[in-house]
């Protein structure tokens, strides 16, 4: 499976509430399914320092890549970068390309009409070509910060912007080739059960004795309460292999395992979904 | 404003994108609405260590509070408490108060008629009530596992349970009473505008600017795309202060100033939404 990976969110608005954070889901999903895992995700504000710790923190783990979303466009408050440069101690410097890409964005929004003003570099938008020293930008097809990749020893630090149609957008076109050369062939296969008539206290010990005899397969259960207080809940078979046939039939031997077990108890089981999640 | 909370939220579910973080946004909203403020988030998955080294990481920067959420229930991978324990070298007890609330649970469970069996203790049940030597549980009026609170040092630790409807109702009936004790009559206030016609990297300078001259207000820019590519964003004002009208004063003069300011750029302001979150 390779080293683990983490997701640092920037962003004052994630702190107080105001946002749900499905940035740090929607890459969590896409790693994932690809069958290399999240292991942890850290949540700051849009603060130099805790940028710089929270970096710093993360490197210490020695993950094989960090993804840092929000804090890359024009503002003042604006300040993953510089707190990447600050964890690292690089300077931040204008990069050729990174400026290419941002004056080229502004060309094209004067052209569409999006903007009248005559595209003059301002040094807010300056800002958002200035990257640490031995970085590199990645193309923001859907707006004007690019991305940010760079390397600190064995990891790869890339970040995305906070907007989500441009961090999935750059995400999609320059960080999944290369997240897709690093999983190989690894795919991640999941599928859930409805489980009626028997409490999640019970099951427990069949959850035990099933990942006893399948040792690849984590099953997690989620407790969902229905109105009428009968005991209800869902469990979650996930497993990730080399090929697929094997991640399938790993959680097929189990999934038939567990269902037996329950019924045994007086419990009823239904399929929810059955989704594979590969190469997505 | 006080040291400042940290949130640790607990869950395999979390870092495979499987499940959204609202819990994390709840809570961070409600301590956010009292006038208390979030600097951290992290999020971890089913593990001891993982749980013990979160924890001690979020101790070492002192803060007030720590909320943890999830990993409180009956199955082998609720591992929140032991993982606590773990963090603080503490033992695991089996706490009078807390074996009483779970066997009330379940003896009301019986006679709902949610539970046809007799009321027995199992080892998962147990596990519920064994709570880190010197931790208190609070009661949990909608489920089985307690919230547990524990003091070290100068910080409040308090575990709550990962399913939303159980994690409110501790959070409402036990921990209000504490956080609104310690927030006193802070208050916090936002406005949020609509702008449109300004590009994010023209606006920058204008809410330096702004900020500048109210140097209490915090205001951010959420640029948000519309179909049609003109430049639009949301721009989103807040305070914290120790009385409401001295906060709806500082944020509508900022207010005024930012707007005039966006006008004589030729953009056009409109308010969003008004809403005093206070002692909500």
């Amino acid at each position: 499976m390779g080293q683990p990976i983490e997701i640092i969110c920037v962003g004052n608005e994630l702190l107080i509430g105001m946002v749900v954070n499905t940035n740090s889901q929607w890459l969590s999903r896409r790693i994932t399914a690809l069958g290399l895992s999240v292991n942890r995700i850290t949540t700051i504000g849009d603060d130099v320092d805790q940028i710089a710790q929270a970096l710093r923190e993360a490197l210490k783990r020695k993950p094989q890549f960090v993804f840092m979303t929000g804090g890359l466009g024009p503002t003042f408050d604006d300040k993953t970068l510089e707190g990447t440069a600050k964890a690292l101690k690089l300077p931040l410097q204008t990069h050729d390309k990174a400026l290419k890409l941002v004056r080229q964005t502004y060309r094209r929004y004067e052209e569409e009409g999006r903007i009248e003003k005559e595209v003059e570099l301002t040094p807010p938008r300056m800002k958002m070509a200035k990257l640490p020293k031995g970085a590199e930008p990645l193309p923001n097809p859907v707006g004007t910060a690019p991305g940010v990749q760079l390397r600190h020893e064995g990891t790869t630090v890339i970040a995305l912007p906070g907007v989500p149609t441009e961090m999935k957008a750059i995400f999609d076109e320059s960080v999944m080739p290369v997240l897709r050369r690093v999983a190989g062939n690894l795919t991640f296969y999941e599928t859930s059960i409805d489980v009626t008539g028997v409490m999640e206290s019970e099951i427990a010990p069949l959850i035990d004795r099933t990942m006893h005899d399948s040792p690849y397969v984590y099953i997690k259960s989620h407790p969902s309460h229905t109105g009428e207080g009968k005991p209800r809940l869902a469990l979650h078979l996930s497993t990730t292999a080399s090929d697929s046939t094997t991640a399938k039939n790993r959680v097929g031997k189990a999934l038939m395992q567990i269902t037996e077990l329950i019924q045994t108890k007086g419990g009823k089981t239904r399929p929810i979904t059955e989704e594979e999640v590969s190469q997505a």
